[in-house]
């Protein structure tokens, strides 16, 4: 079973680099581009019986290991079997 | 209009610190995570009169500024009005 | 002239896949390894006539585009000429 | 003990973030700011009787586990007693 889970900055918290990125845009031409923030993605590959299991595993590891909850949101996303 | 650009490692491309967190995620106990491999997400928010134009500026943007196409693949998703 | 800007979490604020590639590290058999954690690294490469007016503008940078000040430190190393 | 690894992309491997990330310092008025690279930097700590025995193993873990040698560099540095 395939995951992906989805890892960004809580809306409140700066991204002064996904700024930079978006300014960046800007410079080269892109002026259609508003804004622009940075998060981390993760491609899971895990062995489970049925698709809500996986998504509940997914979910625990998302939250417990691969985001901090003060500062970001995750969300699982695209499970393929 | 918003959307999401995945920027991830080839297949062929070792991507060892996600290879550490699969083991991290082992030793706590998620015996059933097979595979981890770590990518990159931007989340972008975009002036665009239609749909179509929007994704072939995204997909102008990914290529030529948010990814490398050496070591790299990626797409564009989840495009919100 | 050449300098390198760190950006790391600030001590308090915890790093989850630090620690979930710290667990991997011991199950790979490195028990030694105690704490892991994961910042960011920028090579800039800028014209200046004297260092100190480079370090002032790395640390602008650094401060303003390049790190967010209520979650992470930054700090400017290695100055080459 | 304490200490930090770089990763940093070699030479001839494009970084097009960091070279969005330079033009955005130009388009907010840094001018000076001829090169941008993203690296990673991991603060390490580590249980060792000896410095020289300490680097030797956080040589193997950044090789192993921290950097894909193919495309990465790494160099590990400020080893604190």
């Amino acid at each position: 079973m395939k995951a992906r889970v989805f890892v960004t900055l809580k809306g409140e918290v700066l991204d002064p680099q996904g700024a930079a990125i978006q300014k960046g845009c800007r410079a080269l031409g892109y002026d259609a581009v508003r804004a622009v923030r940075q998060g981390k993605l993760f491609e899971i590959e895990l062995d489970a019986d049925d698709e809500s299991k996986a998504r509940q595993l997914l979910e625990e590891l998302a939250e417990k290991l691969l985001s901090n909850p003060v500062i970001e949101d995750f969300s699982v996303e695209r499970i393929e079997p």
